[in-house]
């Protein structure tokens, strides 16, 4: 059952990265909100941590690169917004 | 420890809800990738059932939402790219 779980990790996981390159690309950041991404940052370094105690590893896979991913989103919007 | 699961869940599915509201109201689906929906879609889809195999009711409150909310994603980029 695990090769469910990785399956939704990799689906979900590679659906968003797209967002960050395009992001990184282009420097648009007027459509991403500061507040929201700070939300989901939070968020998924919770689902990090319920995924070590639930024992997931494709939960934690999945929350480690999402992670990440967010964290970069954030800094994006901080540093290009100052333009 | 189920508080930090349902911590995530609200956080993460807060930050989504906007999107979805967004697109609603302003029908503007041209920077939504149908492809990526799908992904998406069918990515949150297996997080529920692996969130029924973990008998996490985190997991399963917080991804009940999104697939909804992924569901009318994909609707909405079907009928206004029509347009």
């Amino acid at each position: 059952m695990e090769i469910i779980g990785f399956s939704a990790a990799i689906l979900t996981t590679a659906a968003f990265l797209p967002q960050v390159y395009k992001t990184w690309k282009t420097k648009d950041v007027s459509g991403l909100s500061l507040p929201m991404l700070i939300m989901f940052f939070v968020g998924v370094f919770l689902w990090l941590v319920y995924g070590f105690y639930k024992e997931s590893p494709s939960m934690i896979f999945a929350n480690a690169i999402t992670v990440v991913s967010a964290f970069f989103l954030m800094y994006f919007k901080i540093i290009y917004s100052k333009k």
